[in-house]
């Protein structure tokens, strides 16, 4: 397909999702929960012409030499399309965030005024390699009230091709405006390029993958973006810390799940807990498998204790860097504020922690540290819409316009200003 | 200045605004607001040098040819002055928004999960002509914790250059960080697009102008920007509506200001009132200066009364043209369904009207009209920060990210997620 084609075809299911968005935002609750009902049931009955197409992707992927890791977030199972099918009638049993009012006051002149959330209008979802994004995003898309305009990566197309009609044909049997939910099928690069600018009929954009990805977005885009991303998140063990509370949160921030955004990167000890907590917390940390890249403060007592083993020097740039495997910077400061410091100069301003018992120091952390998240001795990994108890996820932004944090229902969701009057004029 | 010179001058600036914002964001109210209130003194101090250094813009733009309307804007009077300087005293005395805690939750596992307001960082403001926007800007952002960029337009570069150093030589030494408030001083036009690309130190950017102003930093910014503009506001008047009420709505929407973003630009009225409604309000408009520019139905009905003074056929361009003057679009209407979907069609989701008493028509009007603000019996000139209780208005956002409408102190801010925990861990 030519540039202007590619254009034509994106313009007008673009189009198509705007006139969608129209009718949606203002369709009944219950609609929108019997079509979430009715798509789940789609993929349960159609599930074979889903594993049929998830495994052409399978084989193109192994042909194109995909890593196992990309392999597996590739792959559609049973159990995985059973999971996309309960994932829907969860969406289903949250509550609409549509129509709430929020606030309302009313003015010396009597002029009733409020804030009533409503639907974005078309979203726009640039996702990469998991199949499952198309059904998760359409869930919460529609659930608020949005059209959606799905555009996957390369590697799922056939899978998404699929998965896509299956969930907007039943969506529309059950009574959604046609174009509710849509996929740009055409796998060039191009087409996401084209789709950036169309600020006549998408309102915003969340791109959901790697950096690379993102940053496209983010530097391309003329409508606005939802940014979801890195997290260099650090936990701070506090010369008051409880040092066995600070080693078994050090180990889930680490462990439970390396290769997430709200995973820990960067250990800071303060200098008086050093000799006490760093050999404890390094042994538990490598018998687990995990590398320590550790400052020389650090190197020095750990050859004091004898540990060696899945040990290294860090360089300056493992300060930087979000590893999203077993390996974890490790540095010793001097205080509070050095630990502020390096987490102003290196953090991403995504999940951050201190572990103290210390009431006024603490405060200061909550209050200094510049973040989406900041916890107070707790696991980095609880920066998650389901274990915030939002019921769902659509990412987590690291951008501060808009949403920050985890992203619900309610974040996909803007206001609209109303207001009773009686025939108020202004002097 | 050449390009390199003047991007390591505005990169500068930049990184200064991002350490005073750092700082900025734990000031205590106290000192941001005895801060504002020095900047007023030394407002008043030094009038006469303000008044010297606008009379050179004045001046200049004479020169230039500038309209009568332009120079008037442009100029500071001794009133003028006093008035900036009362802004700033009133921006003082509202209420602080950061370090609230909007709302807090206990999770099954006994984690306290909270939302604090916390400033933006640094927000770049881009603006035109008015100097008085380089206090009230400056005055906004610094009560909201965020440092603040300012660049204004060439018009008014000798103004602003005066009024920037006298309030941010006060701001420090009344105890702000050095860089809390920065103009930029260049006036070329490179300059704004170096700004839009500085991601790593701006946060958010808010153009104030004309709509070639804002387009520009829309479609070149890759820092988010929060849009503020255009309004061509619709009043309709149901068959159901008190006339009488109507009447004086529609006079005050299109003529107690006409300047304005959300003066009335276009009003239906619905065919079955048409007969009685048009002639009555055709000549209080008309002989209040406005031109009316009136559908073929309009016109026809308009004829028969004899009403022809002030009275244009309406092409289809009346329909999108924001006027900005004593000039209003009449459309005769068949049905509230043609009237939501001329609004749909022509609105620009800033302010839109209804004029009825029939219950189920302002219901559905209020829910399906898709606009920063939707009023039920109230003028359109109510979309305004001070009128909606704000104390205070940066502008009025017709966007849906972030904040929708007139965007007081609080739309200044975001927040940041925060956690009590007690040494939770995720399972």
């Amino acid at each position: 397909m030519d540039n202007n084609n590619m254009k034509n075809y994106i313009v007008e299911k673009a189009k198509l999702s705007k006139d969608a968005a129209r009718a949606l935002s203002s369709i009944s609750t219950d609609l929108k929960n019997s079509a979430l009902l009715a798509m789940a049931d789609a993929l349960l009955e159609k599930k074979d012409v889903i594993i049929k197409s998830n495994s052409l992707d399978i084989e193109n992927g192994k042909n194109k030499g995909l890593s196992q890791a990309l392999l597996d977030r590739l792959l559609l199972t049973e159990q995985r399309i059973i999971d996309m099918a309960e994932g829907l009638k969860q969406v289903a049993s949250l509550p609409d965030p549509i129509g709430e009012v929020i606030k309302m006051w009313k003015r010396p002149n009597d002029l009733q005024i409020g804030q009533m959330r409503v639907p974005l209008g078309v979203i726009g979802i640039i996702y990469e390699a998991r199949p499952n994004v198309t059904v998760d995003a359409a869930a919460l898309c529609i659930k608020s009230g949005n059209a959606v305009i799905l555009r996957g990566g390369s590697e799922a197309i056939n899978s998404n091709k699929t998965i896509a009609s299956i969930i907007s044909e039943a969506a529309e049997k059950a009574g959604l405006p046609q174009g509710s939910i849509q996929l740009i099928e055409i796998t060039d690069r191009e087409a996401v390029n084209i789709m950036l600018k169309l600020n006549k009929f998408i309102d915003v954009l969340i791109p959901r993958g790697g950096a690379g990805l993102i940053q496209n977005v983010v530097n391309n885009a003329s409508i606005p973006v939802i940014q979801t991303g890195v997290g260099n998140c650090h936990i701070y063990v506090d010369k008051d810390a409880d040092l066995s509370m600070a080693e078994a949160i050090a180990i889930n921030a680490k462990t439970q799940r390396p290769a997430v955004c709200n995973a820990m990167e960067s250990l800071l000890i303060h200098k008086d807990v050093a000799e006490k907590f760093l050999p404890a917390v390094a042994k538990s940390l490598t018998s687990l498998g995990v590398e320590l890249r550790v400052c020389n403060k650090g190197i020095d007592i750990l050859n004091k204790e004898s540990i060696t083993e899945n040990i290294k020097s860090a360089s300056k740039e493992d300060w930087k860097i979000e590893f999203l495997d077993l390996i974890l910077a490790v540095k010793i400061v001097d205080s509070l504020d050095e630990a502020l410091d390096h987490i102003y100069k290196y953090g991403t301003k995504h999940s951050e922690s201190i572990i103290t018992n210390n009431y006024l120091t603490s405060q200061r952390f909550l209050k200094e540290v510049d973040a989406a998240a900041v916890y107070i001795n707790a696991s980095t990994r609880f920066t998650d819409g389901f274990e915030y108890g939002f019921g769902a996820e659509i990412g987590i932004s690291t951008q501060k316009l808009h949403a920050r944090g985890p992203m619900g229902l309610t974040q996909l969701t803007t206001i609209k200003n109303i207001a009773y009057g009686t025939g108020q004029i202004r002097k």
